[in-house]
């Protein structure tokens, strides 16, 4: 099989793997896990070489983290090491939901360096700022990206459109 | 005061500010805010907010989004254009913890757009395949980033380095 895994400080991978399981249901494919704040290290080896205890060097892992560098994630790779499954892992840094999302979703798809490639993609064109424009027109009715775009009383606003008829 | 609100499906922005206090500290300054599964958008609106009910227009908001486009950013944006208080607010979408943590470190230091171009550019270059250099020789050590990289018994390893003298 081919396991996610999130790895980050604190809960954040959990808080990650929650709302994955929003968009795309929950999936035994998906694992999560945090430092938690006052752990060691060596605790989280532990605890993490419990999570991976079922992943045979037949599995490969997609091991996407918080922070390259980071305790967790460095950690993470020297167990995942030990256990001889580098070999089959691809390992992601700076991750956010659309890299999870669009990596989760594409896995079993795609070729993994293309996989990579694309994911990357995914995740660097939703990183970035989102700017309202201006419109002088009142009810300037605009859609764009599921967003209904218009001013009302000098003031603009954004509404995001939960469907079409 | 800058205020960093953190936005998101499910429990992922929870996580994050989670993430956040192990590495700078808890703070008064960030907020944190998910749309549980099962419920509404005019549910989240109401319980946004609560969050932002101290924040006037003397302050300004940095938003920091999961995903742009989707029901919990976009709710929040409504929000806080009702309150009239998006003429204050830059809003920052596909958030990971390098751009939520450079955000928190230098919003009280830089100028709103160099602010922003800084914070991107901090959460893009973290944003990346993390590749291990294949090395023959045994130990053949190796630092980068704060790793140590090195052979041994055929296996390559990687060593985040606490400190050095």
């Amino acid at each position: 099989m081919k396991y996610v895994i999130l790895v980050s400080h604190g809960e954040y991978a959990n808080g990650l793997k929650d709302a994955l399981s929003m968009l795309s249901g929950e999936r035994n494919d998906v694992i999560s896990i945090g430092l938690k704040n006052g752990k060691s290290a060596d605790e989280f080896a532990i605890e993490f070489n419990k999570k991976i205890k079922d992943i045979s060097n037949e599995d490969e892992i997609i091991l996407l983290g918080d922070l390259i560098g980071g305790s967790p994630l460095t950690t993470a790779m020297n167990v995942i090491t030990g256990k001889g499954l580098m070999d089959n892992t691809i390992i992601l840094g700076g991750m956010n939901l659309p890299l999870a999302l669009t990596t989760i979703l594409m896995k079993d798809v795609l070729d993994k360096n293309v996989l990579v490639e694309q994911v990357l993609q995914e995740a660097h064109s939703a990183l970035k700022e989102f700017k309202i424009e201006l419109e002088e027109e009142a009810y300037n009715f605009q859609v764009y990206d599921n967003n209904l775009y218009y001013n009302k009383g000098g003031r603009k606003y954004v509404s995001f459109i939960y469907s079409y008829r």
